[in-house]
Formats: C-alpha cells, structure tokens, sequence
C-alpha cells in the first residue's frame, strides 16, 4: 500500500493489458481496481455482489440483456448482483473498479479473459 | 437510484453545503457519497471501518497526527479504522467518499460539523 496519495493516471501509465484488472487500494474486505478496457468483453454476472464501474478516462459502454448504459469520465454505476452485463469499449478506456476481495472478473462466465484477481499496481 | 449513468460533477451541481455528505450511489452495504469540503474539518476517526477519500475537483490535505498528505483531482487515498485525521481545504475541494453504510462524518468526534447521513443526491 501506497503511505501518500495514490494518483490514478500514474497507476494507470504503468501497465498497458486490457482486461487485467490491478488492486490500487483496499478498504475493508473490499478492493478497488484500475482496468483499461478494449474491445467487447464477455457477458457475465457476479451472483454475489454488485460491482461499481467509475470511468477515470475515456468512455464505455455497459450493455445489459434490456439496455445500454454509455459511461463517460467523471460518471459512474452500479452493476446489480446477479444482473448480467458485458463492458464494450470501442476506443480505450481506463475504469476503476469496487467490489469485494476476491471478485473474478468474468464472474460466472470464465474463459480466456479470466485474469488473476491478486494483482497490485 | 439512478438507471443510468451517475455523473458526479452534474450531481455535485446541485449542492452547496460544505461538509454535508450527499448519498449519491450503493453496492452491497457500502456508500459513495459526495462532499464538499471547505476549510478545516473536526479531527476525528472512524473506529469500526476503513474510509476512502477520491478527489473529484480541486485539492485537499489530509492531516494526520504523524504526517500530512496532500490530495489533487484524480488522487485517492485510504485512511485505516481507528486513524485520527483531519480533512482540510482551503479553496473548496469536492471529493467522493466510500465507507459502509451508516457512518457518521465526524466519527467519534461529534459536534457542531456533525451531518445526517442518510440524504441523496
């Protein structure tokens, strides 16, 4: 853990995978996460847990199976628990992430965009 | 709750209070909320929980009893359970909190600065 403060942008410039999610601070039994977002992921559902997306740079896209959440820097939103959802980024975008330790980040869903869960940046 | 995106400088918009925390979203049984902060807070801690600050606009200081750590936009910091700390500005600094829900801003410490914690944004 950082002793000052932690600054996203330089957090975010140190690493340059997508779909990896990097633990930046923990708080509680809970995590936040830096993530760049590229392309479509896939859909998944976290059954135990909501999920807070925060875009830091960039805009995404939050589909879900009845709308299209678009989310730009400086917005925010809460993926329900169990609702299914699928973050698409046209252009890179740079997401923090909340939720418990221990979150997988396909949820429910597996396959090859499983990453570890137990990265530090 | 909101159905789309949260925008936190729209939502900010519509306060002006200074150290009054507005609910602005919920995951699980954690908060974010929006301040203001304007001048010198109350020295306070939190005893059961963790608390994270994410400055949104402008720069702040957070004092500690052993050091002083000085946040800009785009900065965030965690202050651990039990830790004395005072949040200060001295130009006006909005910020995102994130704590469970049903903390009380001025912690042990009470007082005049002592806000309800229960409004949305």
């Amino acid at each position: 853990m950082s002793d000052g403060a932690i600054n996203l942008r330089d957090k975010f410039a140190t690493f340059s995978e997508p779909w990896s999610p990097r633990i930046v601070a923990e708080m509680n039994d809970y995590q936040f996460k830096l993530a760049r977002l590229r392309g479509e992921f896939v859909w998944h559902a976290h059954a135990e847990t909501d999920e807070v997306f925060i875009v830091i740079d960039g805009a995404m896209t939050l589909e879900f199976r009845d709308k299209v959440v678009p989310l730009a820097a400086g917005e925010m939103y809460v993926v329900s628990k169990g609702v299914e959802h699928r973050p698409v980024a046209p252009q890179e975008c740079c997401v923090m992430l909340v939720e418990p330790r221990g979150v997988v980040n396909t949820g429910d869903a597996g396959g090859a965009y499983t990453a570890p869960n137990d990265v530090w940046v």
